[in-house]
């Protein structure tokens, strides 16, 4: 692609190296942002630095906060002898969404991925191991993904566990509510039936 | 969306007000700007801004360029009698990709309509009059696109040029080369009929 513009050039590059984001699509982005008020350039090159800067994780489950101790780790409400394991903050916004999880996560910030290059010193599970030393958590549930990185992930904080006096658990695959049999992946329904769960219970959640 | 920080909340706001980017593309930009080194994001951000402030456009043709004329108005190889009249700067470097065109160009930034606000004040409509009238111009393309609008603001230029000795030509619509007739449109096939090139013109354009 050939520019006429060293400078929006630049804002092309540096626009393109967003994950999922080509070249003709920075391109279009940045030519919006020269049509609209220089506001909107403005405020975004301001949020994106003023984030980056100032960024900050809770001390306890690594979830972005702006404060030392994020809100649902602050909450006296909330159950922290529960812990809810998964990869990314997203997966909490996700989780939270459903309003059925009352106990604390723990954002690991990756999953164990010796092709990525990720190990296990990489993500917060030593801070992880000392909240379960501590002795007031009772449950680990792993949420992370049932990839072979999220299983390696799983069964490695599972090993550093041993010895302790915590019970662990991962959250059910199944197929999902709505869906037709016929169209799942055989995995996943095979895991359905073997992992049933009696009928009254099935009612009750529902 | 239920957000832990307002630094992070603000950032995906900002970010999800260009085009095409959702609320939760917009975080998954922005929650990878923060596994990036803190560089990579101050660089886009300053990018954004820099060329915001400092964008300038060739008083020519109003393509986007660093100079107060841009290099293909200020070539002396090209053929200023001859201009492509284009909407935008996307459009211009999709030319200069094909090497076929040796004229100038002219920017409008837009086309005119109505439903979006856009009049012809609002485009470089009088600079190009100006320019033809002062007489060294043979030849406008129209180099729209061959909707609604691109066919109004075509129409609006060729109605403001009247009395002016220049010609007016608009790129050759038709089946696009290697495309098979059975999946074309029937608008464009009856236009390929009609605008039908002599068969030695067409070996020699191949």
């Amino acid at each position: 692609m050939e520019f006429s513009s060293k400078l929006l050039e630049n804002a092309v590059y540096e626009m393109s190296q967003l994950p999922g984001i080509g070249k003709r699509t920075a391109l279009r982005l940045v030519l919006h942002l020269l049509k609209q008020p220089e506001e909107q350039a403005r405020e975004l090159s301001a949020a994106i630095l003023k984030l980056r800067e100032e960024v900050n994780f809770c001390k306890s489950c690594f979830n972005i906060s702006d404060t030392d101790y994020c809100e649902i780790c602050s909450n006296p409400k909330r159950d922290h002898s529960l812990i809810c394991v998964v990869e990314d903050i997203r997966d909490v916004m996700a989780i939270e969404n459903t309003a059925q999880f009352q106990g604390h996560y723990h954002v690991l910030g990756g999953k164990i991925s010796p092709i990525e290059g990720v190990g296990p010193q990489d993500l917060n599970i030593k801070p992880l191991i000392e909240k379960v030393k501590e002795g007031e958590v009772q449950e680990l549930i792993f949420a992370l993904s049932s990839t072979m990185e999220g299983d390696t992930t799983n069964f490695y904080i599972y090993k550093q566990l041993e010895g302790l006096n915590v019970t662990t658990s991962t959250i059910a695959r199944g197929i999902a509510v709505g869906d037709e049999l016929e169209y799942a992946d055989e995995v996943t329904l095979g895991r359905s039936i073997l992992n049933r769960v009696p009928f009254e219970r099935s009612i009750k959640a529902s």
